[in-house]
């Protein structure tokens, strides 16, 4: 089984915390490639830089699926997700739907913590996008803005301890999500000192993709997430005009 | 690793059903048991049937879970789903909840396809329970009771298959989820005339399952999923009164 | 007119004050029998519990419903609720389902009050099983373990009494429900020390009882609180499988 | 006991349906007494009628409630309710709230059976003033404007029943409320023919009502059911302006 | 164009104070007049004095609606707003519809500051009437009664600044809605202390009626807020008789 | 005042009819410009090309923002608004937000009516981020895909017009809007034809626009519509860069 992942960002220091965490999360057949986005911001925090790496989502998305069995765009945010899933013939996992696939399993309610204040509004409305907000605990989040987006996992171990723990004593959460994909890996160091079930985004998406594409349902022709209607198209990157366009 | 499923009905064509789609869509590695319930109806349509169900499983569960890395709830409406949670150390998982997970990454909304008119309401609350009611396109079901229920996806495949398909173009479903333990399987062989993902409860949850199990989380020792505090208790059986009650 | 209460406990003090409570609320042509679990938990907390507690009354309402206009399941988060208003042919009502019934004619927005933490989150999903929860301010809770569970309310009247005050002035609720068969007959001699009305369950749940009977509305055979389709059986008490089971 | 029944509506054959319906609902003990609405319309269909017969509501039970242990406004819409509860220091019930609090515990769903088309959308609102629309299935009404308005149920009768068949069998509701005070009764003659409960609003506030009064729950001081802070006013009624306006 | 706002409350003060706000936010070309209710409180707080005030509205607009292209109803909790609209011919506007119709572009979520404690249970569900509870992020209000209504924003300039920020910084408001005629123009001047958007709800209601004037859309004849269909009448005022009455 | 409208998609002739709308729609001391996307497709119907335009939006907002008071997003389903509301410091408004906007006021519940089928659920889902999909009655569409789109309301009218009547009458709308800048201006000639009001996304969008620009409320320095915090960024065009990126 091959597994497509693409960072949304430019960072590539993130890029390589995602790959050694899906690597350490995924079935011993899975291989994996991660791509880094060619065009955006060091790190997702608005819905303005949301769009902006949905867009490279998008075009990278079309330059490289073929051959992959599945994908996981590694942001959480999961920006592009839902044009992803119409565009292309196999199944595509956002970090929040992994996340909260695993999430809402393990506890009937669930808090996030998050490595920005501004983040947390982006989030809710992903969460909402989904369909389970009526499960959010909460979402708590780092007080001061990220400096070493690589390091940050490193830099405020402590401090987002105290946030989960926080989340489960004063907002009833019954799991934690670590969201964002630059504290990938930090739910396995931190877990024993979690009194409830601690879920990596990037973990839960790989495995999350590994079932769908293990299903093997057959792509929508019709409804919401069959392919666009292609039509007439301007200015788009080759790979995403063939997908979308009128060739 | 080895996947307890335990069919809360006590209808054993049924079990082998569930047995084989389970072995058909597990990973290589995994070990699978299937325990038929020792007590109640020969399937589960109600409400009642469903508390009577939710005991047996938690009966069943007290006496066999050790030794297992994950367990299934096999029958659609996860009786006893949440109560199992609280009371075992590892993952449960139940159909409804599997093909929900599996259900809402291949569709924006989705549909059920059902075996009785009666069984809508119960399928209905359970949607409702995992909160992703916001969801659910529609919920459709053969009108006529069903007859032998082992041989229920042969009799009526036709029925089933213009359901689903009524599903996708009058209620706008992107994925239908075929429901009830008596109709594993049937997603596979009916795939290809249906224009939509079609997803299989049995399949999904055993491949949910096996996700929990490998994120190796840790089971909680607080909030709503930690055991149940000890207590006096009378006239349980001794391996149900060890989980939760004073010893 | 007859009236039953099945305590889903074991615990026979708490049925003694259930009983007292439901006595003196009555009007006076009442006659109330209460039985107590023969098996089961001293008080009930969890959703697991609840599944045991659940089950207990359907074999208690089985063998004794006949004779008795209305019934009672007198625990707070109403287990077995559902299930009982299949089964049988007269009017069922919980704890709960009765609170909120009073509650929600005595304010915009109610708070329960909870013997502990653990409870909260039962509590929280029976309200929303009422579809209730857009109108629930808060549930607040004892923080320590109960002891003798007979003996609360005399142990703890004054932190119950200052949580009620807390969810009237923090959570801005408009009357109370004292939650919990434990706590029947607090309401009546507390209520002079919180400035909204102050619910009991027990006396309202018994009296929204009277109701339903002297409405003497049909039993549904419709619908999805008739009674369950009767099927094959196995291994369950005579009177439930008369109930449930074919014959 | 004794209940104050008013009309908003200035109808005084539908009073008398309404007092007729109430006595025989009513416990032996209680005195009832019905007022019409000074002014306002034959029946209200709409909002703006609504607004004209709280003010009615209001006015009435300014001048009138003092010696009566509860009330009940008699209009299925329940106009002016919350503005009463407000105002008066014992129970105030409407139509609409007595009937939901009845069908809420008869039915999982339950549907609305009304007189005319334009009184649906007062109706919808009126169920989600109340927080209970997750629990409405449908509101099906009568196509032709009302003609004699006290003469209604005799008239459309069959077509009534017809109407409630539908609900059950096309919107899967497990009860049905027959709404509106010119409907009074019908529910009771009606009951053989329909396989579900039916509720009629005016036995089941009047039994409400008798409840609340029972339960003796004292008036609020603090909270949004609280009298109306004293103020200046002006041209009010001078019961009304004694119980809202600064002395 | 003419635009006809009505006070719901009796007091002079405020209403010079909406004019003095609308005419400095109307286009120039708009002539407005502003009438005061002949009966009614000095200022609504509650849903009570509130059914007073939709009543005091009514007969106002009755008399006098006649030749104008707009009405607003210039309380916020709309009062009598729903009426309004199915009565008259033309666009009508609340305080509060105004001031969310402009929150909900400008935030994601905002807060509403309010000047009592009590008002704040009629504002909640004013916004729950107008379907944007999701979106309302906190009601924060002056903890004392308020004296002299007229002069509130003077005397609590900078309480009301204070709860502003605390909406912004604890509440995660993106935009404050500063409520309540009394408070008309506030929002101006204190708009440089405040690090978010602040919505006026006198400026943005006139605006809004504006634009629904402009748009010069036909009166509904169908649906649910076309007028109420004529039907015998009693003890109205002749104009209020004439539009919802059969002559 | 000076107002910038962007087309999402590359169809001029769809630019063009929006212009005319808009300057018929708008008070005559606006000015406004439209431009039309310089890549993308030539009408949005999916949540992929939806992405596509909202990259397209950025980065014509970014080039041309400067001198103008507000801005129109000139698509039905609001490509890019909550990202471009973030980014610029002036208010901006998508077709579906003004719409409805105008839609709330004039009716308890609306309909939208579309040109394509597979348009539904991206407008369904742009009604929820909205946050008023509770009160949406229904969508209707027509059946076939768009041939020629400049020349779409033309060509269907007759079938729009039955449309809205088939949403009024079956599905309770009390206001229609027009949804999709190709029928823009339809609103206006059909609206004799319909018994309830019938809004066009760009009329409203353009005086929504000018009532914020009107209010001059400052542009949020604090939350989750204040610019984006700068930060490293790569091959984003210059424009956009300086927005969002650090310099």
């Amino acid at each position: 089984m091959k597994l497509l992942m693409v960072n949304p960002n430019i960072s590539e220091n993130v890029s390589d915390l995602i790959a050694t965490e899906a690597r350490r999360a995924a079935s011993k057949e899975v291989e994996i490639d991660v791509l880094t986005a060619p065009f955006g911001v060091a790190y997702i925090e608005t819905r303005c830089e949301a769009a902006v790496g949905a867009y490279a989502v998008l075009t990278m998305l079309a330059e490289h699926y073929q051959g992959y069995d599945a994908v996981v765009i590694a942001a959480f945010g999961d920006p592009g997700l839902m044009a992803a899933k119409e565009m292309l013939p196999m199944p595509v996992v956002g970090l929040t739907e992994g996340a909260l696939s695993s999430a809402a399993s393990l506890g009937a309610r669930f808090s996030i913590v998050a490595i920005s204040r501004r983040i947390r509004a982006w989030y809710r409305e992903t969460v909402e996008m989904h369909g389970l907000h009526g499960r959010l605990a909460s979402i708590r989040c780092l007080e001061d803005a990220p400096g070493d987006i690589g390091g940050i996992q490193a830099d405020k171990a402590e401090q987002l301890v105290a946030l989960c723990n926080a989340a489960v004593q004063q907002d009833d959460a019954d799991a934690i999500v670590i969201a964002g994909a630059p504290l990938a890996g930090l739910a396995r160091s931190i877990a024993g000192r979690i009194p409830v079930p601690v879920v990596d985004g990037v973990a839960s998406a790989v495995r999350h993709a590994e079932t769908l594409a293990a299903l093997a349902t057959r792509p929508a022709t019709l409804g919401s997430y069959a392919p666009p209607p292609q039509k007439d198209w301007k200015g788009l990157p080759l790979p995403l005009a063939k997908l979308i366009g009128r060739n």
